[in-house]
């Protein structure tokens, strides 16, 4: 008997992946349930048959009803559940439960995963298959394609970059503990978690190491499974330590990236991944503009101190074998310093910072990041609307001088005047070099306004993580704001509102080695992405002054 | 008791000259009938006095009706009448009259003015009142105005620019009789009307004078008359010849128009005059343009050996006071020479050309004007678009980008990170460099398109001219293949076909030596003319580039 299958949402076949077009609402006939990866072969009522995301579809619609609420419950009673496991901690129930809670701005604290539908990536991290796939991009987006509105800025990705940060995360563990927790609690770092801030030139530094990390993502190849059913693209990384490759496919990016979120996202923010849904109808072009952008990725994620001298990075980059990769990976995944977690380890050699000027950095950095945000989008969405006038209206309309000179040569020409050939042989060159010019003029954008919009979309990725992490800081001023009376209440002890500035100091600094690393890297990009910019500008126009030249000197002089 | 008056056509006043706006079939009073040159004073509904042109209204509608009717009539008469007047000529009543007319291709021969509504210039051009007032100008057109919808060709004027030939066109008087009887008319020139023409290296040419004439219009002096009710301007025009400057109106220059069409139409295009209607909401800009235009139809007019050399042009340039002036434009407008007659002036010295070669020619000369206007107008109409882009959304577009640019500096500069500065100035000097950018980008079509779209809108309007003068050329021709036909039928003798063929032979020279003129200043302007263009391309990109580059050292080398 065929098993039906209700589809949830609309999914788009990835041409030549054996995939099948979807529509929510459709109806489908599972003819094999058991492809694996979180796939399913289905057919539609047109009869044309393919494989579909198993959790896109509901099978048998009536049955599982019931589970998909479970799921929801599950899912909410989540984001409360993490208070409850303070109770043991702190010893004071009803604080916990009803003062705090209720008077912090709590809905920073927890992270509802808004783009989980569809990303089987996060489904799939807890398993240690590998032979999932999650490289089922669909291809939409891109800068300077038609389908963009005019003065729409560009969107990688589903708009808002959030970090998923750990914090809340996962119901069944107790990894995360909470912030008030981590604030009450006095921390004596040692061994090789220890992470080091020193007072550097500019302020609060990480400790950076003498070589600087760095890799090469290339070489990507396509590989296949399922008996050939479904390909995947493996990526070759090189890292300028070791010098020896290692594979991996877009899945284990993110489930790196997973990691880092997890560990690292509450003190450091993780730009995403570049997004499953890249440029490009044609699948080559996808698998460079990924590549291109893993590559960014990756050289941001070794530029960092903290995050390039991570176990689990170091394990994604070294692994000699699939043995040791699947027993760092398992290692990484039973991780306890993971959330707030992370700033038990930061151990910065300077004086503390007192609460108000702690608040004071917040407001700065805070400030700078947003508004920050809003350049950068700014300057994309000038860039866009450059990139479609140039490839665009101005392509043709340097065409159509060039086609119009090149007829009014070719009239000339009929003339039968006996002295007509240098202007008409002039006219033409005219001609061919606007046509050429408007070839010049759609091709720009490729060379120098890619780089400037890499770099943005880059950077509007980096900031669009920065209010997560700065939320986390801010809800500690918050509390930390609330000790006095707290201690009056007594509620907390004068001890414990000391260790909670303590630990709010040991944040700040945190946040300040952040913002100077930050700083220090935007000052390197953007003086690099500007220089670059403009040299490949000056060239542009230099190239059309001197051909246009070379045309003018074809005339006669008068 | 008040004068009454109905309103004919629409009326928009120009300002600052004590004008009314008025709309068809508004009723006003009167206020002032004998202000004089064709204007009156009168009062609408709403209270407003100012001057309105006698011939936009009806003074007593009820008992003006009847000569308005007998203006159309005698007017249409017009059209017929000359046909009639030739009967006492040729002596052949009923060839003349039936088959002839229904043979050629007749429309060509008579032209109905339609562009005569509201154009007071011919209207008065009869009588020698020197106070006559055509300057009314409304302001309208010119290119890159936001009034003229993208994708639309540029129109000065009323679309088609047709001369206004003087056949059949003064219904009073016979001063022009018609093709065949110029045909069939044997003519020996002599004296100072004769016009020869020579072989040339490039064929059939006009006689070349030894100095090139020119004259440089300039200096335009507001004068006013009728107690300062009305203003006019008047241009100074100084003959490189004489050196002496005269003055003139535009009325003038219209007049001058008039008499050349008249005198030569037949014979050579005569190229309108810049329009009434230029651009220029400003009536400065209104008068620097029109005078740039009248500039151009003078210089190309000095530049023509036959136009340049006659009696009224020279007496346009030359008259030494009021009442020299008035005596020439009495002969002038008494000049007997004028419509067909001028071939009879016309002396080839050249062995006769047969009928097929003068058919040939045609043919090829009707080709290529016409392809060229189309051409010309090609270029217009995409140099129109190139303009409104330049001036309108690419200057909009690098404005954002230096805003984007200059912004992003602005967030830098809060960074309040101490290594900041080299790279905020920087890039803000970029971000200032592209608002330069935006400025050069816009001020360049008046730099360098100014000139192709004069030049070409100058050819447009010449070129317009070339069906009239084809046509007439055209008809020719075609009475010359009849002639056999009438040979047989005993209509005309063979010596009469002779005579004929010889005269066909020399509006063929004619036609040869205009478009051998033609193609030689052709030349001569688009060689100049994309030279021009072209010089001030590479400035314009050089000048890019230069700032570009300039910008790029301000960033410090990584």
């Amino acid at each position: 008997m065929a098993v039906k299958a209700q589809v949830l949402y609309d999914f788009t076949a990835e041409p030549g992946n054996n995939e099948l077009t979807v529509q929510e609402g459709e109806i489908l006939t599972v003819t094999n349930q058991n492809v694996g990866g979180g796939w399913v072969e289905a057919r539609d009522s047109r009869g044309n048959v393919g494989l579909v995301p198993e959790d896109y579809i509901e099978i048998n619609p009536s049955s599982t009803q019931a589970s998909a609420t479970q799921y929801t419950e599950a899912h909410s009673q989540g984001y409360n559940s993490s208070s409850a496991n303070t109770q043991g901690v702190n010893g004071n129930e009803t604080w916990t439960a009803t003062t705090w809670s209720n008077n912090n701005p709590a809905d920073n604290w927890s992270y509802p995963e808004q783009e989980q539908a569809g990303n089987n990536g996060s489904v799939y991290s807890f398993d240690d298959e590998w032979d999932d796939d999650s490289d089922d991009g669909k291809s939409t987006g891109g800068y300077g394609g038609s389908q963009v509105e005019e003065g729409g800025t560009m969107q990688r990705g589903g708009g808002h970059s959030t970090m998923k940060i750990a914090l809340n995360k996962f119901p069944g563990f107790s990894k995360t503990p909470n912030t008030e927790v981590f604030l009450l609690t006095k921390h004596i770092t040692k061994g090789n978690d220890r992470l080091p801030i020193y007072a550097g030139e500019v302020g609060p530094v990480w400790l950076y190491p003498q070589t600087h990390l760095d890799c090469v993502v290339a070489d990507p190849k396509k590989g296949s499974k399922m008996y050939g059913l479904k390909s995947y693209i493996e990526y070759q990384i090189t890292p300028n330590t070791t010098n020896r490759p290692v594979n991996h496919r877009y899945k284990h990016f993110d489930w790196l990236y997973e990691r880092l979120v997890e560990k690292f996202a509450c003190a450091l923010p993780i730009p995403s991944l570049p997004d499953k849904q890249v440029t490009g109808r044609f699948e080559e072009e996808f698998i460079k503009m990924r590549m291109e952008r893993l590559q960014g990725w990756m050289s941001r994620m070794c530029r960092h101190p903290v995050i390039s001298n991570s176990e689990v990075f170091q394990l994604f980059l070294n692994y000699r074998d699939e043995k040791e990769w699947k027993l760092g990976k398992r290692k990484a995944e039973k991780d306890e310093t993971v959330g707030v977690k992370i700033f038990s380890t930061i151990d910065p050699e300077l004086p503390e910072v007192d609460p108000a000027q702690v608040e004071q950095k917040y407001e700065m950095y805070n400030q700078f990041t947003r508004s920050m945000d809003n350049s950068v989008k700014e300057l994309l969405a000038v860039g866009h609307l450059h990139w479609k006038r140039c490839t665009g209206p101005l392509q043709k309309e340097y065409r159509q001088i060039g086609k119009a000179f090149q007829n009014l040569s070719s009239v000339f020409n009929t003339s039968a005047y006996p002295r007509e050939s240098t202007l008409t042989e002039a006219l033409t060159a005219t001609g061919k070099t606007y046509e050429e010019i408007a070839e010049l003029v759609a091709g720009q954008p490729k060379k120098d306004l890619h780089f400037l919009m890499e770099i943005n979309t880059e950077y509007k990725g980096l900031l669009g993580c920065f209010p997560d992490t700065i939320a986390v800081h801010k809800a500690a001023i918050d509390k930390v704001k609330e000790a006095d009376n707290l201690v009056a209440m007594n509620k907390i002890s004068q001890q414990d509102k000391h260790v909670m500035e303590k630990n709010l100091s040991t944040m700040s600094y945190t946040l300040q080695a952040e913002m100077n690393h930050f700083h220090s890297n935007r000052i390197y990009d953007y003086n690099r992405l500007m220089q670059f910019y403009l040299e490949e500008q000056v060239k542009f126009y230099e190239t059309i002054a001197e051909k246009l030249k070379k045309t003018l000197g074809q005339y006669t002089t008068l």
